[in-house]
């Protein structure tokens, strides 16, 4: 799998669609990040979609000139079923935002909505690209010396050594591309550092990179290597990635609300805070959990970014960015160029 | 499955075995951690095992009255493969350790040496309890409001739903006789909290759990609540739970050698800390690595704890009382009577 032609970023502004009513604070704290973005971008486009007088309601005055709204009547709500929501709401603010995409009326689309109604709308209305066997969701991980590239975090479940491959293969040009890393070294998350220890799928990707060798594949990472920043893209099974990934916001949120809660009820603290600040902004900076944005849904025909679901204005604001970023790289051409002539295979 | 005679706990004195020659540090920092408990624990004996001169001499002066030394001549060492090493290495301190718990001289047995060895010189030097198809290795993570168990998180790679369904019930066995928790709520750790999701495995093992009843069984568990402790057992897979408990460890690592460093650093750091004690130490406190302790292997005819391969003495104390607390609480005997009459299950 090799890309023969290195394109060049999109070119002028990009256009992100931004799910206006997907998220548990939507769509206040959502409209709010996506018009701080918007004011902080003059050059580029959003387009706001969802229910125009509860949009304009929560925008607090008027709309920057980039930004416009573009009317969707109903809202998946967080805890439908995606499968029966989405046929049922074909006038939802995520499906009239999938169809600005897949009408290149949009660049990138961000939603802090139910992540599976996303997902499912994004496979739906967009398919995948050729040669992609199953898409796979990403996210940016922070360790002290920059961030990592974690998939697959939940786009599928038992995944078979040829997905964790093609994630793989996913996951470098979305490191290469977007977080500017030369020659991306690509590890296979597992039980032990040898490379090849892991269960079936491991084995089987290991072999199957080893044969391709158009990557930098460095072999297994383990899981306390990860905040050593020691691979820029650490490709997984769903389950592996997503309570990784969830343990470390879990860990966040208590580093956190610790942090307040004695602050609050010692307001000597805030004295030791003056005089820890370098080890507890290292240790904020790693644990802030609103920095690592929205995670692209990697492998369908559009760039397609989801935040998490209790995302507010700053989260939401990284999130936008994140899309916009994305979108720049072309990331879903790239995929299509590297994956031209790839035959599907079946599930392992 | 059902426990049908409540046991005591063991009565008298517990004798634990300790690989004095496993481990990064051994037989230093092993030999000083054991005998340390040792000291704080003379109605219990310690049998030191190992080459008996090297032994002395990082005892630092003459062992207390009951701590014996068992001679063994050989050592297995870190990188060495397991299989090959077993069998060329009949006089290795792992392996006369693991006679010692077969032949009911000792009641536990703790090692700081290749994990890998240890597991397999249980499996086979002692065998697994009739009943269990495959053993399980166990951890106790730590939470603001107490511990949880962990498992498997290394004894096996691609784990059928009936094999966690099994680790489920030992995992539950540990957690309210060594843990003392009263009916512990077991949960399949996955990647969303509506019961079944997850992969094949996990929805299998859901239905084997809601089948049985017999259980506490609360359903999924999600990374982000392990740290919430809203479950006293979270199964999974090897490969799941070898992850999140290393990359705990790797988190843990970098918090306390950024305070270490800030600290040197920045002397008045230390000022700071006073006033941010409260929110500090319950940082450290959730973060102190060492107070795992080791981890029980559970399922094979003997109580074989494995801990940490950098253990130092402090955490090889913590790893000693593991390894008597679960004597006591008689672990192996309790999981052959729960598996009484099971009849051994293919994998799926």
């Amino acid at each position: 799998m090799d890309l023969k032609t290195v394109r060049t970023v999109r070119d002028g502004p990009v256009r992100v669609a931004v799910d206006a009513m997907g998220g548990d604070h939507a769509p206040l704290e959502v409209v709010a990040g996506t018009l701080a973005w918007a004011r902080a971008h003059p050059t580029d486009q959003v387009l706001l979609v969802g229910i125009p007088e509860r949009i304009q309601a929560v925008a607090g005055g008027p709309m920057p000139a980039n930004v416009e709204i573009v009317p969707a009547s109903q809202v998946v709500e967080m805890d439908e079923s995606p499968a029966l929501a989405l046929k049922a709401k074909k006038d939802s603010s995520i499906m009239v935002a999938m169809d600005l995409l897949k009408q290149g009326r949009a660049d990138a689309l961000v939603t802090a909505g139910h992540s599976g109604a996303g997902m499912a709308a994004a496979v739906l209305k967009l398919g995948r690209l050729p040669g992609v066997d199953r898409p796979a969701l990403a996210i940016q991980m922070i360790t002290e010396t920059g961030p990592f590239v974690l998939l697959d975090i939940g786009a599928n479940m038992d995944s078979s050594g040829h997905n964790l491959y093609q994630f793989a293969h996913m996951g470098s040009l979305y490191a290469e591309r977007v977080l500017g890393v030369k020659k991306p070294r690509v590890a296979l998350l597992s039980i032990g550092e040898e490379k090849g220890k892991g269960d079936h799928a491991i084995q089987q990707a290991t072999q199957l990179l080893d044969e391709d060798g158009s990557l930098n594949f460095v072999g297994n990472v383990e899981g306390r290597d990860l905040v050593k920043h020691i691979a820029d893209v650490a490709v997984c099974d769903a389950v592996v990635g997503n309570v990784t990934m969830k343990f470390f916001e879990g860990l966040a949120r208590f580093i956190f609300d610790l942090w307040t809660k004695e602050f609050r009820r010692f307001p000597l603290g805030w004295l030791g805070y003056l005089f820890m600040i370098p080890a507890v902004r290292r240790i904020q900076m790693l644990f802030d959990y609103e920095r690592l944005g929205a995670s692209p849904l990697l492998g369908v025909k559009g760039m397609v970014l989801i935040t998490h679901g209790s995302a507010k204005r700053r989260m939401m604001e990284f999130a936008v960015e994140a899309g916009a970023t994305a979108a720049r790289a072309r990331i879903p051409e790239l995929i299509a160029e590297a994956f031209r002539g790839q035959p599907r295979r079946p599930a392992q």
